[in-house]
């Protein structure tokens, strides 16, 4: 199937779908067809001086943005779509500019665009991914004297700006050249969909159409009205949530009962558009595990607490019902993403194999298989003439393999030695395990990524914080090395799903792999100046860790994890470590018999649920997960009614909501960051709270009338 | 225009509207072509025993139902639409078993089902209108010993069967006598609208389409959807109304200073719909009543507390703020109301007269004028086969003027006669003014119903209380004669617009309105029976006025009227009756205008709002305002975007969610009545509110998670 990706010349166009007179075959609402007459620029072309720049400066913003909020409410929202947007607006201005002065500078191509974002991305997740609101602050004196345990040297790490940076030119680095030769598995093989990636694409599509493409413009007409909407709704839904669990991204859709176990409809626009992207079966998976988690096995696990874990614990500590969710999400979704690595392994080296031996057909070369029928019925049609030339662009200019591991191994060994320099807590020997270890968690991430649109990074964190500050102990500066270790494979687990993401932006857009590559790395370097720069910046100047003002509240949490850790593994919860193997041997066992069912073709193949989307909810919760159903609903009753006009313009749609809601994200964080708070709060209360509400509301002196 | 109406030779068909091609001409979205097979019943037919049996039995039903309501929580739903449907399954079922049984009966009609559901209504609204819940009810010693004031004799009459029972059968009819001859003006000249009138026969024409009638077939499906939809989302509120102003219909969508000033969207799908059903002027002028009177008016006169009025008052005061709200209001809609009522009455006049002398054009009988321009654009343009047909069956079978006119002066008689014997308090002069009066209000509330679906009857009721009670005095028993003037003002004027709006239904569903007539006849009659014996149970059987319980809270309200309109008119709020003259002489205003806008052929004439529409809000608030206005947005969006389609679907689409909230009511009183509360509240507070309510929920035991 593959085969054809690879040649030019256009296949022969498929069939009339059978759909009344009038409506234009498949072919035609084909997006590409639309650029056709636009030069593609080369992979060198793409990566301009004014992009760099502009990246910078972008990426100076939304750091600063970024790191306000990690060390205010610790909330940092996604600005992967306000980066892409600005990246436009910046652009165009610029080339405007020098255009009425009477300067022509080469055009602005949507390659450009998506380099730009790529690499303002880059920079500014190591705000996030750097730990400054979470693992770096963890270590500080500051946060560490708001607790009565190991409150002494070997347990306190000031983050000076040097120390920080080096370590984060070390550690981030290698999340991009663990994954970046597995780019083609995710993207082509595998087909995965990276929903937000993808509805970034559209959008940097739609700006970039050449007038007179009718239905191209269809597309960008409805993309730019299911953006507003969903901008509108995020507005108006922010009016509504000053306080805690106000708004309606609190409201119990379906009972008080139901909203305790986190099942509701959350009303977020992103969700609903994520879930239309998202392929049927993953959405049902995501239901199904957040069924089995949230509506029976954590009600059963409560019903022993005091049995099985402290009573007087709370649900969000890891040594109580926390601690289940955690490990149990992650053996499940290491299953997953370990049965998929190995696999792709075995497949890889039998295929060289052949190769080696002259077995080999001609042109498996780019594409080692045709996918672990992950993309289902996908798989089994054609390729569009959009597909084709995408796939054709995204195989041209290569990134060699052997570069990436290369980089990847002298990186390693360059921590190995320096990283102990920077945590004495950590020894060579520690760095080394991680340094293995976290390419397999980096592709089950960016695997799942894929998959659902959700990172798990911070779950990979806890894990890595647990493991390294049991073994470690607290006497040996544990907390410190737990931290460290969580900062190190956040760095890489993160990077690695962020970068795939943006590589399906480029696969959409036409931009070179080669360009992305270099953007990102040229994104993480400035990344790696800047972020540990401004946060040096806030530190000096402001009282962190007070909770007037700048709680930091994730740093202390971190830091709370880490004491846990320290003291071993037999403060896991009773069974814990027994449904961890039991769902990891669970994931693995749905992964054969999904793989059995694809090569025997039995019909039950496309109806067998994903192990990672079920894995996902049992840690987050079951709201998403409406949205996301929510979300195929809609796509399955518009298919029903019309199933052209869905295929047409669904991605547009979907892309809009989530890129609506995202863009919103950035006037919000701004609000956030000049103190204005939202003038309403939404609340739901059961009736028997209600009535004591009404009962304490009579008391007070000034109610509405 | 209205000639063509008149003759039965169908017009020719209308040339295809400018649209593409495969797109139906108008006439091929005719209702009634469908139904064109199907035999029309003659008028005594319609009427059927088994009709009137159902009727009778759903009739009590309904009663017992609206009774319990009227004594408890005082509001009462409009069960309507419930009625009809009711009245199709019953009517349904018992042909069915019949025709299993082997007996084959004379088909269940469309026409068969308006005469159930006209019947069923004139019954059960004398539980509303009949005022159990309010003026009789307010005169009784239950309720009177809850008042210091004037708590003798005169001031207190006991409710007892007989003489409600009596008093009933003198009022009742009157309004039907009063409005009937009115009939042909309010549905065939003015083409009044009547929302809730014409979503019930849609509904109703939806249950009998015949088989096989591909475009109707569509519009009955659309009508269903929506139905559904509204019917799921009134059930989805319900659940989040527990406690007072609870759920969406009090959610300020505005912002809380907005919705302090009854500016917010209540998220009704009634009013929705009844926007999409109502012209565009209609709501825009309800938009700016709204802004002019709560906007600007009502805060200028609240910042005059103290000084126009007593500033310990509470806004609901007749002496207070809401005495200028009620009375301007009033004032406003007498002035839009004479004018119509005189013009009429001058333009029969003048056509009779040119009859008389011969000059008359052959045609004008039925029809004494085209309309004075209340329905805009539609007027000028040719009528299509529906409203031609309908127009014909609705002039076929008359009722003459004569027996209606005859009637009310026999009934008046014996009420001017016998009235003062059941209510000592009330002379015949007071008798004979009200008789004299209540035609004119009848026709002002029943001309509004058809504008804005508001029937303002317990507005037209407290004016009753105010005036008479005024004249009267407490120490002649004014307290009583206010009261059962009320109840004279609000049989005529409620039954008067809920029958012309039943002649709509009528119209629209082909049913004879002599059948109408009959139907409203008897079932006024029954009402008269079964409503006094329903509350005169329920009187005998419970504690009622005892706030746990039964608290009837209108009946206090109506009481406290009585007892502040005996103190005299010079306790009305200071400026008040300049006010209403102003408001008065400014309605009769804007009526002339657009009197001479229109036969000028201005352009302005279709812009001008109007004073009736205007006034609606002065007393309710603004949130139906914003729900009509929203079906208004949503039309004309449609419009824009298809208008052929909108045009097609649009009155499917409003009846559907019309009447799915409309139902609603029927589960939700049966709810109540089984004192099953809602399970949650949802509030908003302002973020102060907020805070402290967030202080007070960290108090309380039992919060969840």
């Amino acid at each position: 199937m593959m085969e054809q990706a690879e040649g030019s010349a256009p296949a022969p166009a498929p069939a009339p779908a059978p759909a009344p007179a009038p409506v234009p075959p498949r072919e035609a609402i084909s997006l590409e067809k639309a650029f056709e007459g636009k030069t593609l620029p080369t992979w060198n072309e793409q990566i301009t001086v004014r992009a760099v720049v502009v990246s910078a400066g972008l990426g100076t913003f939304l750091s600063f943005i970024v790191m306000k909020l990690n060390i205010t409410s610790g909330i940092v929202p996604s600005l992967n779509v306000s980066a892409g947007l600005l990246a436009f607006f910046m652009m165009k201005t610029w080339t405007s500019a020098l255009e009425r002065c009477g300067v022509f500078p080469r055009p602005f191509t949507r390659q450009e665009n998506t380099v730009v974002q790529t690499c303002v991305i880059s920079c500014s997740s190591i705000a996030f991914s750097g730990g400054f609101g979470t693992y770096i602050l963890g270590m500080s004196r500051k946060i560490a004297k708001g607790f009565d345990e190991a409150n002494n040297t070997m347990n306190v790490e000031e983050p000076s700006l040097w120390r920080v940076m080096a370590y984060l030119f070390l550690v981030s680095f290698v999340g991009l050249f663990s994954i970046v030769p597995l780019r083609k598995i995710m993207i082509i093989s595998y087909r995965l969909t990276y929903p937000s990636g993808s509805a970034t694409a559209h959008l940097i599509n739609s700006f970039h159409t050449p007038q007179g493409a009718i239905q191209a413009k269809q597309q960008v007409s409805i993309l730019f009205k299911s953006f507003l909407g969903s901008f509108l709704w995020s507005m108006f839904q922010w009016f509504y949530t000053a306080g805690n669990s106000c708004g309606f991204g609190s409201f119990p859709t379906f009972g008080m009962e139901a909203y305790n176990r986190r099942f509701y409809f959350d009303f977020s626009a992103t969700y609903v558009g994520v879930g239309m992207i998202c392929p049927y079966i993953i959405n049902f998976s995501l239901l199904i595990g957040s069924i089995i988690s949230w509506g029976i096995m954590w009600p059963f696990i409560e019903s022993k607490r005091g049995d099985w874990y402290d009573a007087n614990l709370p649900n969000s500590s890891l040594h109580g019902l926390n601690g289940y969710q955690v490990f149990i999400s992650i053996a499940m979704i290491m299953g997953d993403g370990l049965f998929n690595f190995f696999s792709i392994l075995f497949r890889t080296s039998y295929d060289m194999y052949l190769k080696r031996t002259g077995r080999a057909k001609a042109n498996t070369a780019g594409v080692p298989f045709a996918g672990a029928g992950l993309a289902g019925a996908n798989e089994r049609q054609a390729l569009s003439f959009d597909d084709r030339r995408r796939t054709q662009i995204f195989l041209k200019d290569q990134i060699p393999t052997v570069v990436a591991v290369g980089a990847y191994v002298a990186l390693a060994g360059i921590s190995v030695l320096a990283i102990p320099h920077i945590f004495r807590q950590l020894k060579p020997k520690h760095v080394v395990w991680a340094y293995v270890v976290a390419p397999i968690f980096a592709f089950c991430n960016a695997y799942g990524t894929g998959l659902t649109d959700w990172s798990l990074s911070s779950s990979y964190g806890k894990l890595a914080i647990f493991i390294f500050g049991a073994n470690i102990g607290a006497k040996d500066g544990g907390v410190i090395a737990g931290l460290a270790a969580c900062g190190l494979m956040m760095g890489i687990v993160s990077t690695a799903s962020d970068l795939i993401q943006d590589f399906k932006t480029g696969y959409l857009t036409l931009t070179s792999p080669r360009a992305m590559f270099v953007s990102q790395v040229i994104g993480t370097g400035i990344g790696c100046i800047i972020s540990p720069t401004v946060f040096w910046i806030f530190y000096q100047a402001y009282d962190i860790g007070n909770d007037e003002g700048y709680p930091a509240p994730y740093a202390k949490i971190y830091r709370g994890i880490a004491l846990l850790g320290t003291n071993g593994w037999d403060q896991l919860p009773k069974y814990c470590l027994r449904f961890c193997a039991a769902f990891f041997i669970l994931a693995i066992a749905i992964c054969a018999l999904k793989e059995v069912a694809n090569n025997k073709t039995w019909w039950i193949r496309d109806y067998i649920p994903s192990a990672l989307g079920m894995a996902v909810p049992f840690f987050l919760g079951s709201f998403f997960t409406i949205d996301m159903c929510v979300g195929s609903l809609i796509l399955y009753m518009w298919s029903k009614s019309d199933r052209l006009h869905a295929q047409m313009f669904a991605p547009a749609v979907a892309s809009g909501l989530i890129c609506g809601d995202g863009i919103w994200s950035l006037p919000s964080s701004l609000l956030s960051l000049g103190n204005v708070e939202p003038p309403m709060c939404l609340r739901v209360f059961d009736a028997d709270t209600n009535y004591e509400v009404e009962q304490f509301l009579s008391t007070l002196p000034t109610i509405p009338a």
